[in-house]
């Protein structure tokens, strides 16, 4: 662990730097593979299942018989906690849903805004060791709220031609409509085309490794919009004397356990905190079976010291974390004066496992920075803002000859004219 | 123009084909410059502005005198429309302001949803023959509803050195906090990685011509933000005898004149309305100053004639036109089903021209498509969606077990730990 006292803020970014990776020889891979699919539909997506998964299918789609099998191998006490998690994430995201807005700017001239769901959208899920469900109810939960018309989930099979029966469970139950054993970068390239089996979805949500990012880049170049950039995941804690040391530990090891890259960053105004949190995480650390992963990103972690909370902010708003933990004595200062984060924990008894998985709120959330511009997956995410208006003679006659004036001075005629005809029509008339 | 009467369902993907641009080409350019505005900063700038703008200049900064001097160029009636023009845009932005959502999902589990401004905002406005000032208020108003920090505007200079008057009275009345006189690849170059004199910014906003469009996407590249992807501009109406030829005919031209690659699309259930607007195109062209490039654009336009109404919202949303105009007796049909428009504008008192300037709607609309999956800008755009959850030692222990069971199920020991350790905690206390 780095331990640093009162950097200046010339070397916060320094500091702060995140591990950046390049691309650009993977890329040629991602798109060859997208041509491919393009051009060859399922056969392709059957080629590069074959040689990625080592299995070949007759059938890519999951039938009804295999989501009832998983259905009887997902032990109850699972089933019931993912139930629990599925209504918090319902409560929290149905409550996001916006009225019409409707205004009558000047008289006789209406206008409302309205949001209307994407009507196909692709969910991604990855596969390997660690069966990603609690991604599927992120997503597949919003996905159904806003009102998605087709939701399409893809996993990679494991080598026996199967997907995991917790995520299998979870897309049942949160409503998904078509379930494909297809990953990576042909799954993808699949959403993004269309084949005889993939539906060609309008947007592509969820996580993946390195090939499935920068697939998900490329799907944008051909129309599809994506969740947001991706990014390794990290976690920032500001906490002082108010906070338990082993809780903030664990919650930086919980960061860790995700990969060697992780980011894992704590921020405090106070000495002892950060020498308590220090031990604490090697007393931690002995007991994870992810110890290995852990021990790099800790290795890489920072335990930064600043002289007071103003401070702390200002390096925290530079960093833009995707998680943020505040334990403090000045919590408020914190949760009113954040301007950049993706999701905010807050107190010793909020960690953020419990965003991860059953609080309500989502875990998927802008990282690598992207808390400055971006949001963390929403209700909206699922929606596009329409605009409608409606002008009556009063209305067109109120604003008619400033649009006139207007579209004039751009130089645009025709615009103009669209409104001097109806005016003059309306001078006949009366 | 082309008639087509009862195409087929197979055939509306090649009816409705927009024109595609390769951009391969340019973006070997984009990428040069970028690379040199990134190394050699406002040097990088000054070269590039001398070489496409062919001016050369002490200072980008539009100073104090510039901005006075262009105050008392712009006549009174042009001030007095924009006026109206941005309180309309204003009030319609201001309602869409979101509540704080906040739900506690379970006993001691408090989440809530805010959004937060994006502090550092870039806006492009093109230059040329056409000074779009009406984009000036339809970015700078929600940017500063939202309370973006910086606003940042950049627009390239005239031959003399100047930006259009009118462009400055805008950007002053609306709040820019800098007006920078640089346009094109290096304008967005240098929002992207900021200058001696160009603040980076976290998003850019805005239109421009292929150069600036390529530049936006590469900007994405290096964690900036962008509104929407791009393309021409384009118009679908559907129109049946409920709807004055003449108008719809203005309507048609207007968004003709923006450019020859402009779409230009009526759908009708009535035979005779399709052959009035033709006859009524070609009166009104006649009298445009724009009528070459209005008649190219025109040529390629479609008057598509279906059976139904059912047929005509279908072709509609699987085109999902940037602008929609729906001039029927039966409106609301087309309301209610419309899932895939820009915005929408109802009745022959309607123009869409009244939407491009000042009813009060947002004229920076998704094209190409792309309103399938993307938002017209509006005061999110602005924003970014953060969530927060403060739990309770009640909240714990109402949600910890789940948390603990989906944890251990995805292999994730330190998510778990960090909630056993907390019950554990509650236990002892207890």
């Amino acid at each position: 662990m780095n331990k640093i006292y009162n950097p200046t803020p010339e070397t916060w970014s320094a500091i702060l730097e995140r591990p950046t990776k390049t691309v650009d020889d993977i890329e040629l891979t991602v798109k060859e593979i997208f041509k491919e699919v393009q051009k060859n539909g399922d056969a392709a997506v059957a080629k590069y299942t074959s040689i990625f998964d080592g299995v070949v299918f007759e059938n890519l789609e999951v039938s009804q018989q295999e989501i009832e099998n998983a259905l009887a191998n997902v032990p109850t006490e699972l089933k019931e906690a993912i139930q629990l998690a599925k209504s918090n994430i319902e409560k929290f995201h149905t409550a996001q849903k916006t009225a019409k807005v409707e205004v009558e700017t000047v008289e006789g001239v209406q206008c409302w805004q309205e949001k209307r769901p994407i009507q196909k959208v692709g969910l991604y899920i990855p596969g390997g060791t660690a069966p990603l469900f609690s991604t599927v109810l992120m997503l597949a939960v919003p996905a159904n709220i806003a009102g998605c018309k087709e939701i399409v989930l893809c996993s990679p099979p494991d080598k026996k031609g199967n997907i995991n029966s917790a995520i299998l469970y979870a897309a049942n139950l949160c409503g998904v409509t078509k379930i494909l054993k297809v990953g990576g970068i042909q799954a993808i390239a699949g959403l993004t085309f269309g084949t005889e089996t993939i539906p060609k979805v309008y947007k592509i949500f969820g996580p993946g490794n390195q090939f499935v990012t920068v697939a998900k880049q490329l799907a944008t170049q051909f129309g599809v919009a994506i969740d947001m950039p991706a990014g390794p995941s990290e976690l920032l804690v500001v906490a002082d004397d108010a906070a338990v040391p082993a809780f903030v530990a664990s919650d930086l090891l919980s960061q860790a356990e995700h990969g060697v890259d992780s980011q894992v960053i704590l921020v405090s105004t106070s000495k002892k905190l950060i020498d308590d949190v220090e031990e604490e995480i090697q007393l931690q650390l002995e007991q994870l079976p992810r110890k290995e992963i852990a021990e790099k990103a800790i290795a890489n972690s920072k335990l930064i010291f600043v002289e007071n909370d103003a401070i702390a902010l200002d390096l925290i708003n530079e960093y833009g974390p995707e998680h943020f933990i505040v334990c403090t004595a000045k919590d408020d200062f914190y949760i009113n004066g954040i301007e950049n984060a993706g999701s905010v924990f807050i107190g010793n008894y909020t960690p953020e496992s419990a965003g991860d998985y059953a609080s309500g709120t989502n875990h998927t959330l802008p990282t690598n920075g992207y808390a400055k511009n971006y949001s963390g997956v929403n209700l909206d995410s699922f929606t596009k803002s329409m605009t409608f208006q409606k002008i009556s003679e009063k209305g067109i006659q109120n604003i008619g000859n400033a649009i006139e004036i207007m579209a004039e001075a751009e130089g645009l005629q025709a615009h103009k004219n669209a409104v001097t005809l109806r005016l003059k029509n309306l001078k006949i008339e009366n």
